[in-house]
């Protein structure tokens, strides 16, 4: 197993804490963010690795910067 | 063409120039990150979408922060 994937997981938990405080449901984020339900979700759960324009699309969806949803990250 | 495209370059830039800081040719940090050499050059070429797991990697390798790697990026 990739020894960064523990890093997907805490990625995909701020992601998911984000959108809870913004009152969305995942449907709501992968729709403003245009990608798919079920992409957000294997995100959230840290099991899909997310690439880096599809982090672009949920920051921004999210109005939440990627150097913060990386902090204290490598 | 996706968006958000433009923002690997800018991240590859950055790769690229921290990279160059230090001296190393994109075989070195290939090397250090234990991922393929033409990987690197697609990521710093702009060409590659990265996986956040390649992106820690290479971070790691760089010990220069993937916040800091994605100042101002959206």
């Amino acid at each position: 197993m990739d020894e960064y994937a523990k890093y997907l997981e805490v990625l995909g938990g701020r992601i998911r804490e984000i959108r809870i405080e913004k009152g969305w449901t995942q449907e709501d984020l992968a729709s403003e963010a245009d990608i798919d339900r079920s992409y957000v979700g294997g995100v959230e759960r840290g099991e899909r690795n997310i690439t880096f324009t599809m982090l672009c699309r949920v920051s921004a969806a999210l109005e939440c910067k990627i150097s913060i949803l990386t902090k204290e990250l490598p």
